[in-house]
């Protein structure tokens, strides 16, 4: 009851959420979950298999709005809870300076990229996580890549959107 | 007219916007207007007079909303100019990354930062402007400060909602 | 063994380190250890207290050299497992980018940063430590402070070289 | 005469400066020109012809070591000067935290970045520069390429010692 209580400000009937997304940016925070080994060097890259909208199955970075007085930090652990099960253990940085910001257009071309159903400014952010990570709701899988097979073209086209950019900005970021 | 036509997506009836405040956070950019020398070193914050909602006299750092279908680059372009006028030559940093981000609560005491109208999430950056600003619109006056006179308590104390945390933030990150 | 040998070419006599030391700006590291909660959010920082070459006894961050020929993020877990003990579980942030530069110089107020033995040019991480420490060698204590109690101008006043500053731009960058 | 004596801490002969390259890791920066348009987006990457230490003509970065005593905004400068020439204006950014730190090891493979001579660890920046160009000294020519051509293999392939990594790193902070 408690958790329904606090979130009500922050839920808006489809109607609502649907009017906003069409006159005002809305935001979103990424988060690029990765596996270290003990010296914090990243070891993997998690990307997750999902049904798209148009019922396409496309690989996918954690990623999701952040609700009427959430935390960013909050929404980060929420959206990798949603998507890689209670047991994945995220590290969410302790501070707030994203790795970089991207905005994603409704028409494509203006930025790398592109949400056909809004504009959204998301905080771009690299989370280790340490435990199991088992994929729930629309996410079907959760598959671990090493930078270098990360890196590949192939692997690259099967994000939408524009996130095979963002992954690419992590990894050079990681500076692995 | 062309502003108007372009911007159209982007404004919103007031009664829209304060009905979306309530309900969702809004993006917004703060910019820390410096000045600086030849070696790139900052000698001056600018902060502008405001005159509040309440009718109080503030100080203010250069903040405002980004719109819809707006980049986040001509966002902190146009407050700036809205602000600190069309000769003011601002050099907004070439890559997104801010400094900080300010989450901005309805409610004070959550984060440092309170905006009673709004939950907002804001992305900060530091601003060289290399020509002359004149203040524009309800900004009454922008005094330039050093760093050392900026960080005085009584400078910092006349910042509303928690910007005199935003300058802080901003100094200890130009390592002033 | 194989440590003696790998570390061979990283180590000078002291003669030829103090040689050294006046003509080169040399590779430092510095380290905030901090906790944090459950969402990422750092509830203390860690200061040691150490006794100083003039016999004083001050408050210090993790600190110290790269050697040749060593990564930085290896030269980072090497300081604080010196200074932290075997068992504090330091969390490297995955990515390079230090939160700021200091430039320790051995003239007094050149930068806030001074060391009278040498010019040192010092990457700056928040650490994040999950296990227990336990100080070791030259380190007498470590002691967690809450955000706020760092910030006391009494603490940061026990603090030399300017490491006062670097402390309070850690939790600037940390939003605390 | 004053540029002797100013530098003259700074200066070591051939052969001490080769003892110490061999026996401690010596502090770089590393720059990457770029040209930006009204808003701040960068159009234009600059990249040195240089003759190598080999009698290769190869693309550079405008890189250098810190000297004693020198802050590294003043290095900055002084390479860029030394590459660009005295008129190119360059805009060092205000605040020390560089993109990313470029550790070159005299080993090919530890890091993505080799340098034969020496181990050095980099502090990288972005810098604009507003004023005309004239390559100085040992760089041949410097030829400007829009983001895309920059990213282009070839175009990469002819930058030596990990150069090319550093360049993808730039340009995805960037976020072109």
């Amino acid at each position: 009851m408690s958790e329904v209580v606090r979130s009500d400000a922050g839920w808006l009937s489809r109607e609502e959420m649907d009017a906003a997304r069409e006159r005002l940016p809305i935001v979103y925070v990424d988060a690029v979950p990765v596996q270290v080994d003990a010296q914090g060097v990243v070891t993997a890259v998690g990307l997750l298999l999902r049904i798209g909208g148009d019922g396409q199955v496309k690989r996918a970075l954690v990623s999701g709005r952040v609700r009427y007085h959430e935390r960013v930090r909050s929404a980060l652990l929420r959206h990798l809870e949603k998507d890689l099960g209670p047991l994945a253990l995220p590290r969410v940085p302790p501070a707030p300076q994203p790795f970089t910001v991207a905005e994603y257009f409704p028409t494509p071309g203006v930025t790398p990229f592109h949400d056909p159903r809004q504009h959204a400014v998301s905080l771009a952010y690299v989370v280790p996580v340490e435990g199991d990570c088992v994929p729930q709701q629309d996410a079907l899988e959760l598959t671990w890549f090493t930078p270098d097979e990360a890196r590949d073209p192939g692997v690259l086209a099967e994000l939408a959107g524009g996130q095979g950019t963002l992954l690419l900005q992590a990894l050079a970021h990681l500076g692995v």
